[in-house]
């Protein structure tokens, strides 16, 4: 028996395509591809969605509420960044030009001083406020493009975005470093240490890299160690830069356990203590809330 | 009529081989070709020398003498470094293992603590004393590795490798960034802006690189401002770090014109008048010093 859904939850980033079945407020399942926004031209978006949502009962009426990279200038159709400070999903949703699907898409957010960007994460923290409404403090988002967030009485009032996780796959994957830091493990104190160090000397992280591949070179030190100094040195950098952000607030993470786990110790070695959140939850609690927001305004 | 070299000197990097004809004490002629040695097996060497030394008289007893990554671990044959202080040809060399060619292999240096190697550069360097047998100093060797050296007396005392070469071409040419740094020109004030910002907030870098993107994507900001920013921000967190190398002393740069400059400028706005040198006639000059030194000890 096919699943008939009241809405459809969509995560349409850059480079994966995720689709829940909504019934009676609950997923009841889901479906995703590899048809990120990122590989796909303007007349790809609908035949995507069409084959993704192929073995369900949707209709042209059926509400999809979507997130992420498909409203980009190079997505299916512009959902224009609204200017923080305001409420994560201050902006609502643009509809997609189909006939075929009742697509609407959440705007992302920028900013003006300094200039910035983000689109996909505004869901996921307004997932967050959701479930948490009375939560001031500042979220952490890791993934390829780390965001720090500062929220408060339920608005976003400033973030800034850092590149250390795609620094990392550069380097760890085509740089010199590659040599030395491909390991399935990692060595913590290691990464502590680094960390550390990389705080407490943050003008010394241009020395720092190279070294890591020269230790290799000239005593052998394993790929576990390798690849721990090199998280460290970039979180490490990235926590001094973000101090402004983390220091004496309460700090919330979403993300998956992989990308939040070294964030969560990286700043408890600092006495900062943070809340790691599941990024499909927020993800699902964000889209809830705008589809909400959707329906209750027509 | 065919050059009869007296000998050959020939630098084989990474990415190209390059061979002089000297006669006389000069370079008469040269030919290169793209066989670096991260190219070939070990195999390889031999006919890719054949190969580019076909045009010349060459025999089994022509001198050659060779420097670069031709006498790494994955060379041709391994030319081990000599610790650090010393001359930066006190190794001497090794030769190859060939019938064909008399092929002598400059050794590299490295430095224990903390730990660093360089492998060709110690040649330009040898070059540059020879050209400047007085001088005393710090000689920065820009690249892909740009290395930072400390030089007295005839020797070398330490270095440093910094990444930022490699750094700028994976942001500039694979990162989110470039879509918003591919340009033929630069803009100089943007540069030397950058760099003083970068030098005297070293812990802002990583807060820094993604806003080259999202002044783009707000404002529209050109792409010969982003890549002076990405190129800014890179080499003043190099001069961050290497302050204790190049405060107070004499500076030499040793490099091409396009990776020298930008180096000179920084370095410039700083109050540290560099001094550029050729790298190709550093080359030539310290593959001179070494022939002579092999010659004189047979």
């Amino acid at each position: 028996m096919s699943i008939t859904p009241d809405w459809i939850a969509l995560d349409w980033g850059s480079s994966n395509l995720r689709a829940w079945a909504m019934k009676d407020g609950r997923a009841e399942a889901n479906v995703q591809s590899a048809d990120g926004a990122g590989g796909l031209i303007r007349d790809g978006f609908e035949p995507a969605l069409a084959e993704l949502l192929g073995v369900w009962n949707v209709t042209a009426r059926t509400p999809i509420i979507a997130c992420g990279m498909v409203g980009s200038r190079q997505g299916w159709v512009e959902a224009p960044y609204h200017p923080v400070p305001c409420s994560p999903l201050a902006q609502g949703t643009t509809p997609a030009p189909s006939e075929k699907f009742n697509l609407q898409i959440i705007a992302g957010l920028r900013q003006t001083t300094p200039s910035d960007v983000m689109r996909g994460e505004e869901t996921q923290i307004a997932g967050f406020l959701a479930l948490n409404p009375e939560w001031d403090g500042v979220i952490c988002l890791p993934g390829t493009h780390t965001k720090w967030v500062q929220v408060s009485a339920g608005e976003v009032v400033s973030f800034q975005t850092y590149m250390s996780g795609e620094l990392f796959a550069l380097l760890a994957g085509q740089s010199v470093l590659r040599h030395s830091v491909t390991a399935d493990n990692w060595d913590q104190p290691t990464f502590d240490f680094t960390v550390e160090e990389a705080l407490s000397k943050p003008e010394k992280l241009a020395a720092r890299l190279f070294a890591i591949r020269a230790d290799d070179l000239l005593d052998g030190t394993s790929p576990a160690i390798g690849r721990a100094r090199l998280s460290g040195l970039l979180i490490g950098a990235e926590l001094a830069a973000a101090r402004p952000y983390w220091l004496g607030t309460n700090i919330a993470i979403i993300g998956a356990e992989g990308a939040a786990t070294p964030y969560a110790r990286a700043l408890q070695t600092q006495g900062a203590p943070a809340t790691i959140a599941d990024a499909e939850r927020m993800t699902l609690a964000g889209l809830t809330a705008a589809y909400r927001t959707w329906r209750d305004a027509r």
